[in-house]
């Protein structure tokens, strides 16, 4: 199944404003966690910038990559890099008060989760990709990014085993393109699909769910 | 050097069903081990889910965005996601009678290593690269799922100290380019050239055969 | 700000020719300093093999996939998968005369970080792109092939902590930017943005100036 897309559906100029606006400000959160972790790793200057860099836009790196939906965003918006670099390099600065905003930056964080999943899905239906893909895409833009950082660090990526937070993609994506496909208005979609993935995320965080565990104690080869 | 590739090659009708009905069992296969791996680590659900699709397809995936031979496979056919996704949930459920079938397992993870290996090479012909991207390309497809597996469980990639995994794949891709360098029938070439990967490879298995490890104790840097 | 490349400012044939020997030296150093990283891991023959041409061709190839730049280089020249898998097997072979060879080598490495910073500019420039993708694209080829090698050996990437090493692509990107910027003669350009680069990685690795570490302790999640 193929969804069409008309970019009329984006109705308001105001929406896509709040889209952009939220995505500035999930990829400096972003950015700024990175930093924290590179900060438990004792990486030097460069390495937080870096990481923070990677980060924030990895996930739509390896999603425009994988669709092959060239030219990547940091290369048509270079301030991006700037920006999160920036904005990593900044958290060295202030990393001592940052554990009293410890809530802002998780909820900043399920923010740009929702924000990343929405974007990544527009873009591949945009491509006019299958649904299947266009969920995909919504999860590559959102967790990846996590995917990384985790990598870099040499740890087990969170993704595999945290609270619910690719299946808070996959359902995300579920509910925009179901209701895109039904045809209601695409702001009211867009406000539904986003507040029930970030209330999912934040139900999750706050009351510790977690997807059940698979544990396997046998040998594998 | 370059081989040129007649699509006739694929004389006979069966032997493209055979070949893509191989490639369906072993990506199955692939996403099934995967999962167990995944279990080991105590990942959750949708880790082992996406631990799967990774495992299965990501071969493919890093070959074609190398290449850049654009749309990606599970683009265009995203039955795959699903089928390797759930293929990796189904092994929960049967994970504790995994043991009895291991030697199942391991023989169809050969399938899939010289299956992936041939359409690796198939996909480099079509596009006319030289002899050495067509062997590349062939391993690339063999052996870079299991690898990316292997980093998302933060282990050393088994790739580089395995019973000859790597070896198997440059050996059919040699033997199949040979075999059609030579215009033999493609058909032969296709049996011979998996048929003494295959071989090799359970071989290796069976008499713990591996290459020499290189063992360096000095500094580095 | 966007950045003309104009081709004739390669303004000697020669410059042209000492880069591509530059870099054939570089890529076989790093091969063969990958060696030696994979001998440490206990990797077998072909692990050393892959390893190599991954460290070697690695950064380049990322920054072409991301840049959208294809065919990629070793697929345009395979040889040079061949000369990096053959110098890594070489290695193995005089591993035991390397260490006294040790001063070499790190000069090799610094040469190989500034020339392939450069190449990696180079790329840019000729697709006009703005100048912080510019810097970044040089950082990519100079940096990305270490990392890759350091995930692959699941440890923490060496950049991320080591003695001013993307400090010095940043640095020889900026200069050789500038230079031509300023309209400067190219070759003379070139030639001083690589010296101060390779003077600052050798004064860095000799009195072991290294960036400021950031460590944080707190919690993140």
């Amino acid at each position: 199944m193929k969804l069409r897309y008309h970019p009329r559906m984006f109705s308001h100029f105001e929406t896509t404003v709040l889209l952009q606006t939220l995505f500035l400000i999930a990829i400096v959160a972003e950015a700024m966690t990175a930093a924290l972790a590179a900060g438990k790793r004792e990486m030097d200057w460069v390495g937080v910038c870096l990481l923070g860099c990677i980060t924030a836009l990895g996930g739509g790196t390896v999603r425009d990559v994988v669709l092959g939906n060239q030219p990547l965003t940091w290369v048509q918006h270079p301030s991006y890099l700037l920006l999160t670099g920036g904005a990593a390099l900044f958290t060295i600065a202030v990393a001592r008060y940052m554990h009293k905003l410890r809530n802002i930056f998780l909820f900043l964080d399920a923010v740009g989760l929702v924000v990343f999943t929405i974007i990544g899905c527009d873009v591949a239906l945009r491509l006019e990709l299958p649904v299947v893909v266009v969920v995909a895409s919504g999860m590559l833009t959102g967790c990846v990014g996590g995917v990384l950082r985790d990598l870099l660090c040499n740890s087990i990526p969170l993704l595999f085993r945290a609270e619910l937070y690719a299946t808070v993609s996959v359902i995300t994506s579920l509910l925009y393109i179901a209701g895109l496909t039904l045809d209601f208005n695409h702001d009211l979609v867009l406000a539904v699909s986003m507040l029930s993935g970030l209330a999912l995320r934040l139900l999750a965080l706050r009351y510790g769910w977690s997807m059940p565990k698979f544990i396997y104690g046998g040998n594998i080869h």
